[in-house]
């Protein structure tokens, strides 16, 4: 699977493009091939190439394209620039549920809150821990990306509705997670308060995401640590799930949830803080790494 | 106010299109300017008029812009085809808050949680109900239309980044609500389970919204009825508030909440059915008339 092309969407000398990227998934970048600057007139950002079921094509060229920039030569964005619904399961790992402890089972349903796409800046580039809070807290979580749109979609057919995998670093402001008497909005939608990326990663195999390791590093301690093997709501039950309610379309988002060992669930909690790095990896998926930068100061560059 | 344009999204002979309505803002609609027949090479659609800020020049094409069609030529849509983020505040009026019985003080902050475009359907349109749930309940509304993009947003200048009102039935799936350990996204995101408009109402006055009569009635039975005044968090204070943690932009919506009268909080509880006909009303914006259909019933056309 290493050599699957991974498509990102970037800016460069101040404008948006997208490509693919070449060198292995584990590795450094090794180059980027301007997919936008060739066929840009035909898709002109990857939410397009989605939108129009154009994810073969598109890897096909980019496969026989070679790389045409550096990777500094770019600025990472989130791999899709217009997402449709970004979904987010909130408890999906058995650890995860129990750090709650309110002594309930594993629920029946898997908890559901939305961010928007202002909430993710792009891999390399800094978290914003805003003015209002000092709480901000890494969720490392892998996310689905919809590529064929679908209302009550059964768990056997779930799999043809996903178009590629990516990271998420689900950065969240705890203090406001809780400001209100229901529901996590607030604290999960700071701009710019989490991550996506760094790429696409085309799906092929329900392998990509059956069982592999997902792991958060923050300075290169480990953090995070589980199997999505654990998941208490897996991909296919997930995706039947929401379809119930809403119909799923191509570029549509769902973030699968993060395992234990959050800043927030230590003893004393620790938040992050600039100066830190946050690094999310998944075997054959690649590691999302950002900094993170207090909103207005020098760091802080949207 | 009266004779202030309203602006509508529409489809017609299978094809969308937007323009505005003549005749009193309470009564029927005497007729509709095409105005996407004349200016929809410049502007495509609403969203786009307020995504270049363009609302003032769209007013004074509507003013001068004599009826071309009748009402019964058009199917609403909701009023913005492109909405930005839909952002709707869970308990904003004090008997709403007394309803939940749990003995809290009205709340510090806002409860918030969002809704998707695909979630609402437009003015004389059905309601869904869908197959997962027989408890379909209304709530009546009145949603703010951004049109100038903030970050920080004080008070005292919120009302510059209003650019027009409308109505919304905040169609909501009861026992969804409560499916999971937190947040209410699904029982708010059934596909077509609200509605929307009939119109965009253009904003020039805080009076508009500031102390008004919104009333739900069905089958003409009043039972919502409240006025604007009572919000626990009026309009300005949301804009400041939850721009505190994003950034709106134009086309984004506010969903201000609803009084008191749900059909869930009746005893026992009375849950709308196919054949009901639930009007949302608010003095100076509008009326929004919704049926009820089944999902995948006679009714339910998209």
């Amino acid at each position: 699977m290493t050599d699957l092309p991974r498509l990102v969407s970037f800016m460069r000398d101040g404008r948006p493009g997208w490509g693919a990227v070449t060198g292995p998934v584990g590795g450094p970048v090794a180059g980027v091939a301007d997919l936008s600057a060739r066929h840009g007139g035909r898709w002109p950002d990857l939410s397009a190439v989605l939108a129009e079921g154009a994810l073969a094509p598109v890897l096909d060229l980019a496969a026989a394209a070679a790389a045409d920039l550096a990777a500094e030569e770019i600025a990472f964005l989130p791999p899709l620039p217009r997402p449709g619904k970004i979904i987010c399961v909130g408890v999906n790992y058995p650890d995860r549920n129990a750090e709650y402890r309110d002594g309930q089972e594993a629920p029946p349903h898997p908890s559901l809150f939305v961010r928007f796409p202002e909430s993710f800046t792009g891999h390399r580039r800094p978290l914003i821990r805003p003015r209002a809070s000092r709480q901000l807290d890494y969720e490392g979580e892998i996310a689905v990306v919809i590529g064929r749109a679908g209302r009550h979609i059964p768990e056997q057919a779930a799999w043809q509705h996903v178009a590629a995998l990516t990271l998420c670093n689900e950065g969240t402001l705890r203090d406001w997670v809780r400001h209100a008497k229901f529901n996590v909005t607030q604290g999960k939608n700071f701009d710019r308060s989490g991550a996506m990326g760094p790429w696409l990663v085309p799906f092929r195999d329900p392998a990509q995401i059956a069982d592999v390791r997902l792991t958060t590093r923050v300075n290169g301690e480990l953090r995070q640590d589980d199997r999505t093997a654990r998941m208490i709501f897996p991909v296919p039950r997930l995706l039947a799930y929401i379809s119930t309610f809403t119909t799923l379309k191509p570029g549509d988002i769902i973030v699968t949830g993060t395992p234990a060992g959050a800043g927030a669930r230590r003893d004393p909690p620790v938040w992050l803080k600039p100066g830190d790095v946050v690094a999310v990896s998944a075997t054959g998926i690649g590691t999302l790494v950002n900094g993170v930068a207090d909103e207005g100061g020098p760091e802080d560059r949207p």
